[in-house]
């Protein structure tokens, strides 16, 4: 079971510990002919990189990306796709005394559970550091979406307990506040709250939301393989995420049937995005969206809507209470560069992961239906065929 | 990418439809030695079974389940174990009038845009009778854990909004009203509830709690493979679940870190179940459990919590809008033998999931050391050795 | 590892004892769409089934097909197919004294040490019954290729190390034959040189080949999954099979560079079959075929050829040396109803083992190309694009 | 479809091309614990690196390694081991010609129906140079091994026909010559062979043989997984392998039964080797062991002994015949600096692709049994369970 490869078709690998090397991924099952530069994954491993404002990390990264592979005159090749990014400032220093006890909310207890012993300097692989190689094979996906006339913005729904209001969420505001949030109102009381939590040496959690449009309807299989449960899987896969939810979520289980059941419309008139083929609907709408954009685990041609709850930074500097390995008690004080939150830096993480999910699902999706296998071979019984040299 | 198979070592495939001639479930993977007969997982199955009480399906099947192979004088071979469950009252002439319209809520839709067509019978292959195979698979890897000294016991948390009193809840309860509730005043005002809201055809859903108890520490792989990663997965592989939360959950989100931390206390002091070896300690306890028992992606050895948010059953007996597959709005009323609520009849799928998921990571863990592995076979590079007939 | 579900894509799990109640398969990953009824699959298992001359094992079984689940109206759903056989001749009273010692050839041995016991009625799960599911998913796969334009035959290319010659090979005088063999005069020398060792109570192995035609160019993938990677551990996991060679095989390892190169030759120039599209040739062609028409793991557009070595069958009445499971020696010998030869029944095996193995790689090479993709989900990023209701 | 990772519970990634920046390979399932430093991994990539004699490529490549992450303090961590091999010498001015038409025996013509284009530069992802990551992960694959007491030697067998003399074979001498072979006299033949071939600029193919003694008995799944089935893909993913047998592979489909079944003989005496435990035996030996050491699909405690079939290398400098990508015929003769023969550097190839393999099955059958897997959790049903704080 190989725990640190994601995927089935489009696959990535990531690798790498906080205070190592270098940290990266190596994609393989990328389709070939996607234009892509160093460029286009810097932009968003930007958008995680430690020490863009004051409420974050003040680790000194750059996080430059390096291609070893699989891109050749600005085009992939189809073959696996190796990016690297080499660490700087590891002050390997600041964790040793970390290698004695088990911080609380960490995975260090865990982590010496499983193997035996760990590497100790800043988390090792449990660090976020880890996220680099998602967010890099993210921005591959992404690139695959976008060419199929997909959008994946993720963003923070709430931080702190301060939830943005939905009737004034406005994504392009989102660069505009260093919390990432759509709302304005929101991002100026979050700043307040912060500053406070900053103080009392504290930290804090929040949600993030994840919006796909335009995805195609009927992506994503039945039974174990429900687009949902994989994009589930996807979002806890990430550190600190404790609780997911489609659409309504948690609030569907409150509601009576008639309330969350979505009406579906008559097809849009405008055939480019409507209308009927062969006597069947193109793309149905649906009155509302409770559902989240995804029926008996299939995508429903509706946005999909998907909310994932992130704890607060298990790091502070507040004194806390735990033992040390060899089961004393102790009183600890974590110090160190660390994210009074992590939702900000997440969000590209969360757009990534639903990214790759999506992308590895589309690509699964391809061999669903015998008219459309025959179809994309140009084949059919009946094609002329050339056996020994001789038409037969 | 196989929709139906879950698991990575502990494998199964689920296969039938509602209103096929059987629905069943092959394991792959499960080890040789354990005392299994149909009588072990019948019990599982009649959990599930319709017509339990008036708050579920009247569907008459009473799911008798045959075990066709991979069990041999009482105990499994190691080899595939094939279940296979008939089908009985299948009244197929109900159902055909569904064929030429999507139901809102239901899979109709994304079905015939993912195959072009689709087994309009009972929802076919989307039907909650595919949870057959699972819980049949489910007894089975309940009977491993139960070997292993683990429990997994899930019961309905909240129906309809009505949610159980944790300082009242007793699991010994859950068989003694028809809700698989472990609170019975909670019960009684669910009954209440529910039959208002039969009275007004409509229907109700609810949350599902699951609590595993003595899991090994150090189960669940550190990055995409995580144990609630895949916990989740498999609890939103359920038809109608919207939501899932592990621990404190969504409520984390809200929490400061110096609240969600939970310590570590020093081991018990029975060396049975705690102390120390080669001084370490082996089993650390926590002050609070708000991590819901995984760190890191890996159990913590605290009790396991996790939570799935059910929608309301989609079927209901009231007037709803949608179209026909060609586009035109017609107004529905289904009829039918429908759960007014499926949470009760759920319960024992999410403990199965659960399960199977745990089964699946316990073993996908045995290789993580080598110190265990060399210990595991027996060998050394010491081990005397012997080549061609030769000892060397 | 799930050791008997076979394929990434298209995939099926068999399962089933040569003496408990029934066998089967479970295909999970075939296409919606195919048109598909019981008497397909029995044509195949009719190649399979025992007793069909007085060369192979006189059990009596009719190997009777059910199609349980997956097909509709007349074609398949894109769910799981289940499809089972019920034994009838079990007879496991011939089989008893088996239990104590281990036969040599077979996997007695090996199963008491993976599992620590075993079903050992006819070889419980290390029977050739195992194969039935083989072949009823084969011929779903078969049906897949059909609609290509692909064909797969397989024959028996050698007996007891009597060779067809391959100027007087013709693959309709299989049928009229027991061996199988296209060669009707090394079909006759088979004959007397069976009749030799059935009198002997010895047996014989052979030599199976597969020619598939039509193939498309470019399917298998170029590192690890290569297409003749996949076809080797296909039938390598056919049991007796001991060698597997694609081409020249192993007469390449002695051959020059310039003998074992095929060069090239200009596209035919029928366009349906060759020609040029976009300035690059559709279909090339090779003067010769020392390949076996895969290059780099990837098909090359020419016949694809590939043999397996089966060797004798285990099993012969002639008293053996062995010893019991508590290590005391013995003489014994094997009574039963035994194929003196399996390679005939095992063509059809090795037939269905090409195909899944064909049909798996075609679907998996389905994403290796951005273009194509698009092509395929009728997507672009120019499509018009429908948010919340308005047209962006 | 992940083609370029490799394994189930032992995995491993490769990447890179002949001519790019870096080659590579993540392992991802590497049990923590593993001694382990570069040295390790450089002593197996100098026996394949190019230059080592007259016989083998000129391109100055010093193939140093560097270890990215997954080892901390001299030991593996469990996590991802990254490894990097900077490419030198890449004159990619060599090889612009190439860009134009099919090399015969190559896989530029399917890489360019696969995938669209193709990176021409010395064949890009399907040169040889690709397999630097296989001996990597082997060399650590072959630690694990020797951890266990199992050796695994490869050898050349075969080169142009001519063949070590089985009586004479002692595999120190393996290092003496630049064939990599066993037999002294039968290396002087080839040397004399090879001059001649690379005066007529043409090349030579050969057969490896791989040896693995002290496997321990019951590895391997008894189906689709089979060990030998496994080995096969393993061999037949290496570019150039024709053909793979186990132990008398084609020889044994001419054997009567009688010749090729192996006899089982008593355990031997010395209880750390044979002897009995709880009334069974522990090792079995054979009297022969035509079958390999293979039976049923799993290990029989015998030496596994396989062999793969290597074409003669394609690139010649010969005149050879072929088409350009539009279809025109063309008369080439390939420069650059290529292998007269790949045979002993695909030795240590060989050797690791067979490693890995064992090492996957391995951890695969940890699972086997219930009786091992209480073992190894120390746990049983009986276990004193504590919950909520109270033993149970």
């Amino acid at each position: 079971m190989s725990g640190s490869t994601y995927g089935k078709i489009f696959t990535f690998t990531t690798w790498g510990e906080s205070h190592g090397k270098a940290l990266g991924a190596v994609i393989d099952g990328c389709p070939a002919g996607i234009p892509i530069c160093e460029e286009d994954i810097q932009s968003y491993l930007d958008r995680r990189k430690p020490g863009q404002s004051r409420f974050t990390t003040k680790r000194a990264e750059d996080d430059a990306v390096q291609v070893l592979s699989g891109v050749f005159e600005g085009y992939t090749t189809g073959t696996p796709i190796s990016m690297a990014v080499f660490n700087k400032d590891q002050r390997s220093l600041d964790y040793s005394e970390i290698a004695s006890y088990y911080r609380p909310g960490h995975a260090d207890y865990t982590f010496d559970k499983k193997y035996g012993f760990r590497d100790y300097r800043g988390g090792g692989r449990s660090s976020g550091r880890e996220t680099i190689g998602r967010v890099a094979a993210g921005a591959v996906a992404i690139k695959i979406l976008n060419a199929l006339g997909i959008e994946v913005h993720a963003y923070s729904r709430e931080i702190g307990g301060i939830s943005c209001d939905a009737s004034q969420m406005d994504l392009s505001l989102c660069a505009q506040n260093p919390f990432y949030m759509p709302d304005a109102a929101a991002a100026e009381k979050v700043r307040a709250f912060a500053e406070q939590k900053m103080t009392e040496k504290d930290s804090m959690g929040g949600i993030i939301e994840c919006m796909v449009t335009h995805m195609p309807a009927g992506i994503g299989e039945p039974v174990f393989e429900k687009l949902d449960a994989n994009l589930s899987k996807a979002l806890f896969s990430i550190g600190a995420v404790k609780g997911v939810e489609i659409g309504d979520g948690f609030a569907a289980a409150r509601a009576a049937g008639s309330e969350n059941n979505d009406s579906f419309l008559p097809p849009h008139e405008d055939p480019a995005i409507g209308g009927t083929e062969n006597g069947r609907v193109k793309n149905l709408r649906k009155s509302t969206n409770h559902a989240g954009g995804i029926l008996g685990g299939m995508s429903d041609g509706s946005d999909i809507i998907i909310r994932a709850a992130v704890k607060p930074t298990p790091s502070i500097a507040r004194e806390q209470q735990t033992v040390t390995r060899d089961g004393s008690p102790v009183s600890i004080s974590i110090k160190g560069r660390h994210d009074p939150m992590i939702v900000p830096r997440a969000v590209v993480v969360v757009e990534s992961m639903v990214a790759v999910t999506l992308v590895d699902m589309l690509f699964a999706g391809m061999s669903a239906r015998m008219d459309k296998i025959c179809e994309f071979f140009g084949r059919t019984a009946d094609t002329p065929r050339f056996l020994n040299g001789e038409r037969i």
